[in-house]
């Protein structure tokens, strides 16, 4: 399940955002990056507020895109979209085949997370695909001073490393994400806003 | 009216296209550049199709921007949107201040689009506005063999060169325009599609 490979600096990835919580379906925006330099499409697709679809939903967008077989990682931005949504990273890297890193901008405040799960019939379920995402590292490369926290799958350490620093080249989130990000925001809101 | 100006590599350019006509209300995407590398932000308002309301829009999308201040150029994806929304290129420069590069593959069939027009009780009005866009001039650089025709107002024609060529850096066509036209369809059809 981890491995080291060779990274093109043309890497195909694929970046995913959400929009905001405005209502029962949630906008997910996927940016095509060439490395950190060149967009070479865009996705969208819909998942359901605090549902339980997105790792269907975002796996079904990979797959039908006529990107796929020229991708080689998916990049998350943490792993609960449009609310309480959680994607199986496990499951996502095993329908698609392809190796997935969430990034998160500080280190998640599991035991909230755990107490919000409370409210959902479900939460058990979704607090063990939490879990079983891993190991969460701290991430500081030589460019960005500010640490990423880091999760993967199907991907080793030092090639995670390495596609973090070479697509983060405008701050210390990777572009694919941050400009998913500045679209799902812009799209909804008439303006990009936030941490991008 | 036409002036040429010091441009810096990382002039800040919005670019402006619009998505398709499936509905009423169309929607347009601007996204902001900085030179040919790097997206600032996105921006999105919705005009009518077939109406007569993308002047005024556009102007207030780009006013009401966080970015208007920094904003140097409005690229434009030919001067119809949504239809027939003809944009007063003039009226748009007076509004906002900014010169405005407008971008076409090919060189427009004025005949056609004038007997289009024939439908609109104010079709006179609408070529009117289409003819006071002024020249149309053809632009091969060296980087693109593949010509494209500029209209502009408010800049000067090596001035005009200079920002398409250093923005021209994927295809033919400005990353501004490419970009927009991205989301735009990917938004819009779930993946993005076309002459990008």
């Amino acid at each position: 399940m981890s491995s080291d490979f060779h990274i093109k600096p043309e890497i195909r990835i694929l970046g995913i955002d959400d929009s905001a919580l405005l209502n029962e379906k949630i906008m997910i925006v996927g940016t095509v990056f060439r490395g950190g330099d060149w967009i070479d499409g865009i996705l969208r697709s819909d998942i359901t507020r605090d549902g339980l679809d997105a790792t269907e939903v975002i796996g079904t967008m990979i797959k039908n895109s006529r990107h796929y077989s020229q991708l080689r990682i998916v990049m998350l931005d943490g792993i609960t979209y449009g609310g309480f949504n959680v994607v199986d990273i496990e499951e996502l890297y095993r329908k698609t085949g392809l190796p997935v890193i969430v990034i998160m901008r500080s280190y998640p405040d599991l035991e909230k997370i755990r107490s919000a799960l409370r409210r959902f019939s479900d939460g058990e379920l979704r607090w063990d695909m939490i879990k079983k995402a891993g190991k969460i590292e701290k991430l500081v490369t030589k460019k960005n001073r500010t640490p990423i926290y880091i999760q993967k799958v199907g991907i080793g350490a030092k090639s995670a490393e390495k596609i973090v620093c070479l697509t983060s080249i405008r701050s210390n989130i990777p572009e694919p994400l941050r400009v998913a990000h500045l679209i799902a925001t812009g799209i909804i809101f008439g303006e990009s806003r936030g941490k991008a």
